[in-house]
């Protein structure tokens, strides 16, 4: 019994046994683990196939059998036979200058080789999980009846004021000519400045020293004459932050929906836990409220956990093995332990009670009305309840304008799913579907009314009782492989002073 | 044998019959059809529900029975009986102002009214049909093995060349204060000001006239002095185009890889075809020809009709009434047609030819080397063939640089899916895998090679033969409902001057 194939892929590594026989391990990505080929002399080639190094890639055809080597069930036979065996060096990689000749590079070294890095077992691991999460998403809300809505990247409106936003423009002198084009030779906008008479600058339109004095320079731009009108959406527009606001007028129709999109924050940080730009899941339910927000919450990350168990096994071993003692058996915390819910309050009694009785210390203060930090966030899952946490009725003064108040008129119906070694995953809340009380809080708020009159018609017209929650998709893809480092997550991470690739 | 069921919804219809009963149509957006509901005189609150108008909503319990009515299998009755049936206004909805009071909107008007149209048939409809749209995508590359990528929206790269980009940055004024943020009354940068003397202007910083003689005027912005080392990533950074250069990493590591997410274009185009953002699939095979390439397009694209064919079929039926006569049939063709390939050369010769006999007049001429227009493309597929084709091999100077050229050194490996009544559908292409090769195209294409060091390392380190294709997803969307403005399928239109909601 055999099987003849043929397979593709990079080498991992090439040794020869004497002058017989050459081991070469061969990855195509779609696993952890390589495929062991043993090539033998009298194959048409061999001589060029045992100066193979790492990376060069390869086509072999061999006849599959049952390996004799332990920590492997199959190996590759190729040898000179009747059956078309073969080897094809498709592309060659030069030891001496390729990146990653040599095994166990750091990750910061490897995040100046985003390009590379994927060839890793590390990277592509990360990429087999990532994409399960993804999938799992789509097939947890896609079987229980919710649209996907692709809610806009640019907009011009802000959502919750939480985030400082990216300007989208098409107005700086820059913006046609993008990096990797060889300017052309032609001056550009030279006919414009022709037509422009110097005299112009007598009208109020500042004529620049520097333009008069050298003749090539380029128009100037002065913001005082932004006009942006003539900008490409006639005013000023920014990368969405959230598309919470946008699918909650698809929630006010189609019932159930979500997003799963980029979104953005031009916020100078330099943490392993932020980016620029990073991707996000915001399910909003129809005819919902808290209590079913939470339970929704908690069985999508459960099920997302589930389902890279049970299909990346092998990567999560690799994970616990490399990153992180105990991340299988986190994980199936997580997945078997129910949420356990209480309120804010509650949750800041028990802090201050461990503070009083000086069984722990924070560098942050605890008290009613904080918006609580991750070192009391991290004790309360990790040490207080040793599992996931879902708190929720938070003071309504550290929280959005659009979440629904309480009776107690202190306290809105939010929500924040907190996990063992990451913190806060989640965030969603009940949105304040009566239109009055929006209003109250939009002025509470010091929004601008006028700039919500679509938001507030969902209330105006057939409004109904609806909540939904976020999650970072990279948060979710750090809890389930143990990575430490948000730019080790996602495949060209965005932060500041980094847009390469 | 009977069935209580609880339902919540939006009145589409309301009507009375005598004083005795009520017909209330409810609809919740999971499917075309809504659900009769027939409610007694003796049900709490019959006083209300007797004056309820459209867009109202409701949440109704009753007993679900068989339809003695035609058109309908199923009703919900609702009355007074010891099974706790009941109805209750979550939400009134004033029929004098409600833009959708009335039926029978156009489409023109409806999209003034983005945040309440998904409540009509048609765009319930259409987010329904590309809801299953973009799940059959992630089916179809998920169950043959292909990894999901989210590849950068910012980028300082740019990948063809192709389309104007839009520009990212934190550096204008305004940046900081988008819409619906009440103007914050501390005068901004006061103190920056303040330290900022007025001889500044001799020292070459232009003063404006407008900012002495107005003391709040805020600080002038001069594109003179646009230092992009303080913009966010330390040079000027757009929009991605495509997420095809990006993915072609991945693809050099992990074999068959997609992307599917946001790209865009900052064209100040007005068609019913071009947004200024919009969807796109990118799938990339490795170690894969431009017939693989072809293969997985054709599969692709009938994996997905097939898909809303049999899970949209009630809304497929709705657009055939409403829009497009015959559009099923045209569905159906395409799954079920082979896509006749043939060489660009090949298809530019039958045009002429048609032209010769004078059996068609185009406005645009046709000769050896011309990039098609769209008229000749429909002309090809619904007149000449009849059916989806696949044009390959086009001249080199019309297409990208990183295509690979074929031996003749005149074509590319290239390839153009065209289908009836949308014209071009997919674009994709072998990409050139040899360096040097690479390099020469890049030289010709007077692009910077050095700006795509990245890109080209892809060939030096262990190079592979692969390719891919890009599809506009909402090009999908309209060729499968038969709408035929861009802008009604998809949730908030992007296009110039068009940024609202």
């Amino acid at each position: 019994m055999y099987k003849i194939i043929q397979v593709a892929g990079w080498v991992r590594t090439a040794r020869a046994s004497g002058k017989e026989f050459m081991f070469v391990e061969i990855n195509d990505g779609s696993s952890l683990k390589g495929l062991q080929a043993v090539i033998t002399k009298d194959i048409e080639g061999f001589e060029a196939i045992s100066k193979v190094t790492t990376g060069t890639s390869l086509q072999l055809k061999g006849t599959l059998i049952k390996s004799p080597a332990q920590g492997q069930l199959f190996e590759l036979q190729v040898s000179k036979t009747d059956r078309g065996h073969g080897v094809k060096i498709l592309g060659t990689c030069e030891g001496k200058t390729y990146p990653l000749a040599r095994k166990g590079h750091g990750l910061e070294f490897l995040r100046e080789k985003a390009h590379l890095r994927p060839r890793t077992n590390t990277f592509g691991a990360v990429t087999r999980v990532r994409n399960n999460l993804a999938f799992a998403t789509h097939l947890f809300f896609q079987t229980r009846g919710f649209q996907y809505i692709h809610t806009p990247i640019i907009t011009a409106s802000d959502c919750e004021g939480a985030g400082q936003m990216f300007q989208v423009t098409t107005l700086l002198p820059e913006h046609n000519e993008p990096i990797g084009k060889v300017p052309t030779v032609e001056p550009p906008k030279e006919k414009k400045q022709k037509k422009k008479p110097v005299a112009a600058a007598a009208e109020g339109e500042e004529q620049p020293v520097a333009a008069v004095e050298e003749k090539k320079a380029p128009e100037p731009f002065h913001a005082k004459k932004i006009d942006y009108k003539k900008d490409m959406f006639g005013k000023p527009s920014f990368l969405t932050v959230s598309g919470q606001l946008s699918v909650e007028n698809y929630c006010c129709a189609l019932s159930d929906v979500y997003t799963f999109g980029p979104t953005f924050r031009a916020e100078n940080s330099h943490t392993s836990r932020h980016l620029a730009e990073f991707w996000m899941i915001e399910p909003e339910l129809a005819f919902a409220t808290l209590q079913d927000n939470m339970e929704c919450a908690e069985a999508y990350l459960k099920f997302c956990l589930q389902y890279v168990i049970e299909n990346n096994l092998e990567d999560l071993k690799f994970f616990e093995q490399q990153y992180e003692k105990g991340l299988i058996e986190r994980l199936k915390n997580v997945i078997d332990t129910p949420f356990r819910r209480l309120p804010y309050t509650e949750a800041v009694e028990i802090l201050e009670g461990l503070i009083k009785e000086d069984k722990v210390k924070f560098e942050n203060k605890v008290y009613w009305g904080v918006d609580l930090a991750s070192e009391h966030e991290k004790h309360l899952t990790e040490k207080v309840f040793g599992g996931p946490i879902i708190l929720y009725n938070y003071p309504k003064d550290i929280k959005a304008f659009y979440m629904k108040v309480n009776e107690d008129g202190k306290t809105v119906q939010a929500m924040d799913v907190l996990v063992p070694r990451i913190g806060e995953i989640i965030g969603g809340s009940a949105r304040e579907e009566n239109l009055e009380r929006l209003d109250k809080r939009i002025e509470e708020c010091k929004l601008d009314k006028q700039a919500y009159w679509w938001y507030r018609e969902l209330r105006q017209y057939g409004t109904v009782p609806h909540c939904g929650f976020g999650l970072g998709f990279e948060r979710l893809v750090m809890m389930a492989t143990g990575m430490e480092n948000i730019r080790d997550v996602i495949p060209f991470p965005r932060a500041p002073g980094q847009a390469e690739f």
